[in-house]
């Protein structure tokens, strides 16, 4: 029998976060996975990144993670989406190279030292007086843990739905976990049965791309880590093309063997990844929907149709991929499909992602509720960080809602819970202004150099970075330029209104028609500044004003997040808090008022009571020492 | 329903070798697979050739097969094996990275125009008056087809047995074939039970090769296939260590651990490929066995143990790895296992791989009982091709004994059964000295033109290669040269004896000390030659006695061959023979009295029982054809 301090249990993408950051946290950790060959698989679409998402992956990176190193390594197509909008909403996409996305992470753990990798399927957990201390796989290997991670994925009691078909099966034919799946719900954990589902693949020698419109990637790619040097410039273009009448013709007439119509399906879908019958439904007056036609590899003909998840059985799949243009003679290689899964109440975990109910097992991604490559990994890393504090007797770490989009996610969770698979969005962030894609490592490599993952060298560059932001602002705001003749006319050339007087150069800055280029040329910095400095210089300042004030709507709702609702608050105890109330907070536990505040059905009104309760309450507590 | 003239089932290497096949001879071909991710997965060891086999990889070539180019793509090592000794058993051998391997045949098939490639799971034959049109999956999806090649590999009703432990799997966790294999039953095949077993697979970061023998890639790599041209020079070498007492005595503790002594398994395993609990048992003298540790890819750090494939508990395989020198420390990645799988008894098979029970099915690979990633392939292509022809209308192609190992393989098959899974060895071939490694593309290219899978120009370059051989050997056939002082002089310096009269050039090069560079110095041929015709050159004229030896048995053989045994005969009206014999040959219904010889049980005394049988049964029928 072997100890560990952290086991991590799957080897998807909240697994492999979770496993490296625990070790590199110096714990002794081990990955168990069923199977070696799908580590960082994608059963889905061969892409990371995207709204909202992207942001989850450099806040990863600056975290000390390892998503965005390694899309970083393997893309074959990067875009920076939304340039159009306000730079809050920028968000950068990447097609993967799906074998070598799998390769190259599952390269990057199997020289992680302080990691252990080895293929085997969990079916127990060891728990003792609530307390996890390791698990048993199925073949009778006992491996022994303070800490234990639970990735499961869409593998727990995972049934396959197509048309009216149904069999037990992990995503793409792989084994489910079906004994595992019956032992949580031993061990007391509430379940929910949820579903999500994946289109067809294709053949790209049997589509004509001549009759889509191409999605090239950017002549100048971005990268997702700060620790990107190198860029891949040969990429593959991707294809739009679009559903038609026909199409949804052909779906309608075969609703009746859809399973989510039929009540094949029992689990909840995504609302915000719907499959194409579902959007047919809900959106009987569009006439047609975009289908991005991705491939999935640089050394494979198979393409991932995006927009065309369903569960239509295999015959009408065919049919209504036909009725595409450009596809009228494709070629289908995989059939898609629905897939449910068991998941767990989230609202049974502490924003550490520890379970209320078992101490030492952390759950992180699909298993918590929600879906998406990128929010299972920004789970990862946090339960992987927090299992190794566990172990070594530290405070966890949360991830506040002003901090990170990744705070916001695991928030939501642990204090709303999910009624479907939840995905991140950036509609869900209040203070989306803070949470930008170019900031991440602004907000949170402090955090990451003082958990022990971001390395002293990284660190010091980003010290260096974030010095030079700041020396430039300063003199931005120090600089004066007072309206010469030749200042006036170079204004006019840059098609701004000259200046009448002397100005801070900050000040033109904010003209919405001038960029840090603009003022450079007028007045250059001392010292030559990189690309992502001048991008930081410039939206600090143009958009002071309103970060000013999201930051003083984080400050307000800090001070409730302060109020730490303290261990002898007894709900049951309360009065006049309405009944739903009494329920939900008993249930979630919320570490603050603030947390508290946030739960659904607690009213302000409840909100009121509990702070006079927390006050008398404490009040006693303090007369009670008093006396002792 | 969609309708194809062949279907294969099953992806590996068998699969892939007759789905290529039947398109590229202009067949409608669909290749049915479980996943799309495990297309000519090498579950066992990361490795293609070595003796006997690497003769059947260029063999496949010669016939226009894939095995060879793609292994030539994708290799990380190459090593002739066997140069010490005469040039019948020079074996070419290569370590595979996997992943590439993988990818690229998935590539090759993806884009083979005639061939349509679907991820699904065959659970049904259609078959109709013993005549096989189709097959259907688990979606429910039907398809229909003239020919069925069913390769199976270890699939249907596999088991995983590691130590007192079994469970349903198929190879490294994929879902085993259930449905499938009791269908066959149904069908009335006659199944036989066999198993086969991997090693654990070990992190390179925690072994010590410094205490191991270094075992490098060829300095000039050659090639499989005779199509390639670019040779891959940055090869990575293997390591080669041994078992010591301690290891075997840790194994000797755990023997009542082991299934294979236990009960557990019922399967019967390969004699050639033997566990490492196996050897110790059988060997028991032998103080130590070789281990090679071999990488498994460019870009991973998974080792495969060659030499100590194993079911025993994962705890025991730890124990018995860290006894080896260099391994003391070595983590393990995966856990070695042996899995049980059903075969078909290969009798119910005529020479060409069609089921003698259901017309149009054939069968390939494990699931005729054979062992080996190029014994599969073997059997593919020749399946492929078959099914091909059979929609054709035409003959099938059978390969005899002394044109191809592949033949070897397919009569001893169909000939003898097995009672074990089967490997190709060099001396199973009684005309090994005509069955080399360096001549298949001689022995197979014509047919393979004229089968429709070597194309004109490739067959343009292979005629010219036959044409400067044929030359080149006539010339030194007719060139004498003279005793002159500067030819005895030059004769001495290449360390051979002198010549005291005039003599043949041939004549001159069958000394063993003279290669046909020496040769050529004293007399260069008229025009340049590749290396390749230097070396038949070399070894038609050194090895012309033996060769011509073995073409006189062949000649002899052919006459039996050629003896066909009439549809006529029925066994059971035959006087004379035994019982043994007649039971056998009323099971097998050989082809000719060359395959009837074969068959153990079947004397030389029945043989002549049945040849006088058949001649005065000619006769009658004869004259029956003259009363008519």
């Amino acid at each position: 029998m072997k100890h560990y301090d952290v086991i991590v249990i799957g080897a998807g993408h909240a697994g492999c976060e979770a496993a490296l950051a625990a070790a590199r946290m110096n714990c002794r950790t081990l990955l168990l996975t069923l199977s070696l060959d799908t580590i960082a698989y994608m059963p889905c679409n061969p892409s990371i990144g995207g709204p909202a998402k992207g942001h989850v992956v450099r806040e990863i990176d600056a975290l000390g993670g390892e998503m965005g190193r390694n899309i970083d390594k393997t893309y074959i197509q990067m875009r920076m989406l939304n340039t159009g909008k306000g730079p809050a909403v920028y968000a950068l996409r990447a097609q993967a190279d799906k074998v070598m996305y799998q390769r190259e992470m599952k390269k990057t753990i199997e020289q992680e030292s302080m990691l252990d990798l080895q293929q085997g399927m969990v079916e127990r957990l060891l728990v003792d007086k609530d307390r996890c201390y390791g698990v048993i796989t199925r073949t009778g290997a006992e491996y022994r843990a303070d800490a234990v991670v639970l990735t499961t994925g869409t593998y727990l009691r995972g049934k396959v739905i197509i048309g009216d078909l149904a069999y037990e099966s992990g995503p793409n034919n792989q084994q489910p976990s079906i004994q595992l799946a019956h032992h949580l719900m031993e061990l007391g954990l509430e379940m929910v049965r949820f579903k999500t589902g994946t289109p067809p693949r294709i053949n790209s020698r049997s589509i004509d791309t001549e009759q889509m419109e191409i999605q090239p990637g950017d002549e100048e790619p971005r990268a997702f880590s700060y620790e990107t040097t190198e860029y891949i410039t040969d990429q593959l273009p991707c294809w739009l093309t679009y559903t038609n009448e026909e199409t949804h013709q052909q779906i309608r007439d075969n609703l009746h063997r859809a399973p989510m119509f039929s009540g094949v399906i029992e689990g909840r879908g995504p609302r915000y990844c719907p499959s194409i019958e579902d959007k047919i439904v809900r959106f009987s007056d569009k006439g047609r929907h975009q289908i991005f036609i991705e491939p999935e590899g640089r050394h494979t003909e198979e393409m991932y149709v995006q927009g065309l998840s369903t569960s239509l059985p295999e015959d009408v799949q065919e049919k209504m991929l036909r009725t595409i243009k450009g596809l009228e003679k494709v070629e289908m290689l995989r059939t898609g499909y629905a897939i449910e899964y068991d998941a767990i109440v989230p609202t049974q975990l502490w924003p550490s992602l520890e379970t209320k109910r078992i101490q030492g097992l952390f759950t992180a991604g699909q298993i918590n509720g929600t879906s998406g490559y990128e929010e299972a990994a920004g789970q990862g890393i946090m339960a992987g960080i927090n299992a190794a504090r566990k172990v070594q007797g530290r405070k966890p770490v949360i991830l506040d809602r002003s901090q990170a989009y990744i705070g916001v996610l695991i928030d939501d969770l642990v204090t709303k819970g999910t009624a479907e698979p939840y995905r991140l969005l950036t509609s869900r962030a209040e203070y989306r202004l803070l949470l930008r894609h170019d900031n991440a490592d602004l907000r949170l490599t402090d955090l990451g150099y003082e958990i022990g993952l971001i390395k002293e060298k990284r660190y010091q560059r980003f010290q260096a970075k974030q010095q030079a932001i700041k020396s430039e602002i300063a003199r931005l705001h120090q600089t004066r330029i007072r309206p010469t003749a030749e200042v006036r006319d170079q204004l006019v050339k840059m098609g701004t209104n000259e200046i009448q007087q002397v100005i801070e150069l900050a000040q033109l800055l904010k003209r919405p028609e001038l960029s840090y280029q603009n003022i450079a040329s007028l007045s250059p910095s001392p010292t030559p500044l990189s690309e992502d400095v001048m991008e930081q210089v410039e939206i600090q300042i143009k958009y002071e004003g309103y970060i000013q004030k999201s930051l003083q709507q984080v400050e307000k709702m800090k001070k409730m997040e302060e109020k730490r609702i303290p261990n002898w608050v007894n709900y049951e105890m309360i009065e006049g808090i309405s009944s739903e109330a009494r329920e939900k907070l008993t249930q979630v536990r919320p570490l603050s008022l603030g947390q508290a505040s946030r739960i659904s059905g607690v009213s302000p009104a409840d909100i009121s009571i509990l702070m006079i309760h927390m006050e008398q309450g404490n009040r006693a507590v303090r007369k009670e020492k008093v006396h002792e």
